[in-house]
């Protein structure tokens, strides 16, 4: 931590200061330069992470030199974490596809959707028991019978399935039935759902919150795992930029920055990003390029009659020529689908 | 809800919208212009609002005309709702002025704060018992006892107190000792929630979140008031933008913006929106001019020893000028402090 | 045109808005809906576009229906528009690549560079000799001595030279050594710029402004074409947004929208995207599988002492290599490099 | 500036990098932490701002200690500057309120807008004559016909006036009847526009990029004075965000923020920023609350008639009024207009 003081700054103030790092059991170093005389604080640096240091009288900025997470960096375990689910694994050299509608509307859909999806090559299902609508008067999904109906659908199909948790009340219920539970993007900072997730041991797709940083990303994987659960997959899902034609901005650049900052495994969804089925296609190929782990793709046999998202879902037989182009590009970088 | 159909449109997909439109009770008004045919639904948009319009063949964009919350909006109570907190009025012509640290962090700090707030002349006590944080090793709260002070506080000042839920679990132990709930920033579209705080009556500060539009607030002040709950006051508190001077931009128009859209009550927290004590000053007095109802101001006796937000903390003496310095600008504006 | 009225419209500024719109040419039609009045003008839209309706007395809001934008749209050129800049081909089947360092420095530096890059694949050779910088302080380019040095790349190496125009009183000594001639992000909006390069025939790479939508971009093209330059070429250069561990946010979705909205051939520069050039080749090889038509990279020999961005610029051989993993991904997507 | 080594750091790049910080005349300081190693460079840090130093091997990130911008700077020059205009004093005790029509649309028009905003009591008079306008089809200005009616209004109403400049080449034309030169937010990174305003001592007002930050900004100002001209006023105008509900969303915690980090006088113009009337006047007020010298606020007798902008003209009774409410709030904060 390094501790840029104010141009005015007194003796008094810096011995002050000084005396707050030796606090901590910190060493500091004073280091008076030509314009500014500045502080490093030599130590364990996460003692100081949370402390009020800007409030120190004559300090001008504060700049940490360590990234704030532990667990879910990759100094911290070099190599990439692969995540079993079921006999699919997520994070490995097979790209992991999750394919399915928003929301489990009925059973018969559902399991026609599954049975295509599969067909098509996806690896596991997608479909919300519990959906987060910005209106009241939404759909709010059918609740544990989507999660009986999702159930219904491994059976039929093999395929494992991810479904979103929205309360820690639900958390038993959901866990009974789901094989991944998925945190949604504007639950990343509900940090009550994330220690919930992280006291088990089932994997967990955490979305990126709409205005968050590739960063408190890892810092809300960091929530569950500090918890014990490592199995978090990381999904980029667009985020919230003064551009209105697409529903949000997919931010690509987080599939290798992710990378290098994290162990975790990456995956991208194409469709919530862009909100328009017509531009999940190459978004879902530019995601494999830039090297993510796998994809989150919305199909619906119908979706002019969909409840929840019918204008970004796909037709499976759209889905199914997705995947054949996607075969092309995984190959180009060394992956399979 | 106004249907623009792509140029490419054949007759048999208009016949199809418009069956679509007359399936949900509303009559469909086709008008066929220059460039583009375009189709009116006359009747209650509301039962077209969450359907997925966009994903019919041979419609380029759907417009809607009403604004998708109801019982929030003006439209449906004109008179400015005006929310009783034991005597105190938030919404009226005197002004709501909450007060107090960020975090309780022990019960000598907190009574001794709660004094010099109420001293300086603030209307309610703030202190987070449960507290968001974005590293899981940061200071959490001190839960139960940190409510029971804030009980012990009000005890002692007469204030009544503002706490944050964060967790639907811990609704009935909140409010046992709140007299106004706080739903944070980052729980804004935590829709269970929502759904808790909306079925008691208890007051609620709703914080807008930090990637949420105006209209996303209202509809989460929808979510509360559907399901009986009316007494919202909106809080803004900053929203994200590529400015990093700053910790988030306050967004001021949105007071204006909300008591033209909106009857509930407004206020602004210039502490989180700016992050730096030195500006939080001036963005009161800002905020006051531009008509809020009333503010929500960090203050703390010892910021560079605060558990949490210490940096943008004001010491009580600058608290009490402050308030001597609002005083004047609420005059100037015709309210009260 | 649809103007949406305010609920407490009267008759007489309904006839008003409807004077209004005949004085244009336009036909009013009039619909009077459960909650709202509608007005649709029916006529040519483009007419009302620059006209400040909101202003009516009576009037909430007016929803454009047809694009802003007309030379540059897709209805008014069915077919990808390919441009020709000597005898490379931007837009077609085969990809552009345009590659070298951001500045041009010194003589020996751009022949060497120039050399490396049409060793590696290039097809066109950037560099510029006017530099738009943050700081007064840093180095502004070389002016017409680097593009003398420009020039003799070409003659060394066949490559097509790419170079930025900042001042359209330097209009006629850049055209005379350019083969296209390059508008930056900053000047995206510099509408007497657009001008001045859409008055010649050179063929011109606009580049999105870091706060411009995908729309604003093709205006700004329409800007240049409806002065009688139709050659030109658009470039996604990342936007501005709260994300601040790359320097701007790379849009890819902005190429398959580009796409649909445009004939425009449009090319994607990852290097000023990232700032970053260990992320360069992940997000080039995203842009060709989301559909670019080109790429433009910065490459430098010494990017440690590079006189500008030499955080972002790849080493010759690192280009090198990615030009063998564009191959792949070109391939699986149709396309050729 | 301290360079943040990599853990990977070898002793070889180590002294590389302290022999490129020598070569440039600085001291190295190496200090060896727990994790990491970091160097400090002691000198003259500005020669070191525009070194590509992040693409030494080794370097894992470069944070700099001192602002990038010098004259602009508060430290440079720790009182306010005043900058006089004809007999009106822009940043000093009394506010300068400039007020007129976005674009000077015809003789009559302006003569009658101007003898309405000096009876109201503004200051200056504005008037656009040459307007960029996102539109190539849109009104684009009268030019120096437009510049001959403010000379006109000047002297009949004793107003200086304010106008746009956007073309180097028209600098001489604009500086021959303006008292003060406007440069456009579009303009803000117009580098040869800022050094061609520079050579002049003509007062320029220099509006905020709609994504620029508050830094970027004072390096703009530092274009100018660096050129010699230190009569610059900053004027905030709204930046870009996801909030679409406004035109641009005012960021009013820059005007406090600017009074901190420079001596230069600072504006705000509401109409702008909002892009709707009936915002101006809570946002004027906040602005002058908020610690601004002065507003710039559009005017117009026909709002609806207007060639631009009309949507967020005040008609000059609304503005007559909003000067009443204005002159409580400046004097509340101790300011008169």
């Amino acid at each position: 931590m390094i501790f840029v003081l104010k141009p005015t700054v007194t003796q008094a103030e810096i011995d002050h200061i000084c005396e707050k790092i030796e606090s901590f059991g910190l060493t500091p170093h004073v280091s008076k330069g030509v314009e500014r005389t500045i502080i490093g604080a030599i130590g364990d640096e996460t003692i100081l992470q949370s402390q009020p240091l800007e409030a120190l009288p004559g300090v001008e900025r504060v700049l940490p030199i360590l990234k704030p997470f532990k667990l879910a960096s990759r100094e911290f375990k070099p190599d990439n974490t692969v995540i079993a689910v079921s006999d699919v694994r997520v994070g490995g050299q097979r790209l992991a596809v999750i394919a399915g509608p928003c929301a489990v509307e009925n059973r018969e859909l559902l399991l026609e959707t599954a049975r295509e999806v599969k067909q098509a090559g996806a690896s596991l299902l997608r479909g919300g028991a519990f959906k987060p609508r910005t209106s009241p008067y939404a759909f709010q999904g059918l609740g544990e019978e989507g999660l009986r109906y999702l159930a219904e659908a491994r059976e039929l199909t093999g395929l494992p399935v991810v479904t979103e948790l929205m309360d820690p009340r639900e958390a038993e219920l959901v866990m009974m039935y789901a094989d991944v539970v998925q945190v949604g993007a504007r639950n990343m900072q509900n940090f009550k759902l994330l220690k919930e997730v992280g006291t088990h041991d089932k994997p967990v797709v955490l979305k990126r919150g709409m205005s968050s940083t590739i960063k408190e990303l890892l810092m809300s994987a960091e929530y569950i795992m500090s918890e014990g659960n490592y199995n978090v997959i990381l999904c980029e899902r667009g985020i919230r930029t003064f551009e209105d034609y697409t529903r949000n901005t997919l931010d690509l650049s987080a599939v290798p920055v992710i990378k290098q900052l994290s162990h975790l495994p990456v995956i991208v969804d194409p469709s919530h990003a862009t909100g328009k089925w017509d531009l999940v296609a190459p978004m879902a190929m530019a995601a494999i390029a830039a090297g993510a782990d796998g994809l989150m793709i919305e199909v619906h046999p119908k979706p002019e009659e969909a409840l929840s998202d019918g204008a970004q879902s796909l037709l499976p037989r759209k889905f199914s020529r997705l995947m054949a182009s996607l075969r092309l590009v995984a190959e180009a970088v060394g992956r399979t689908v």
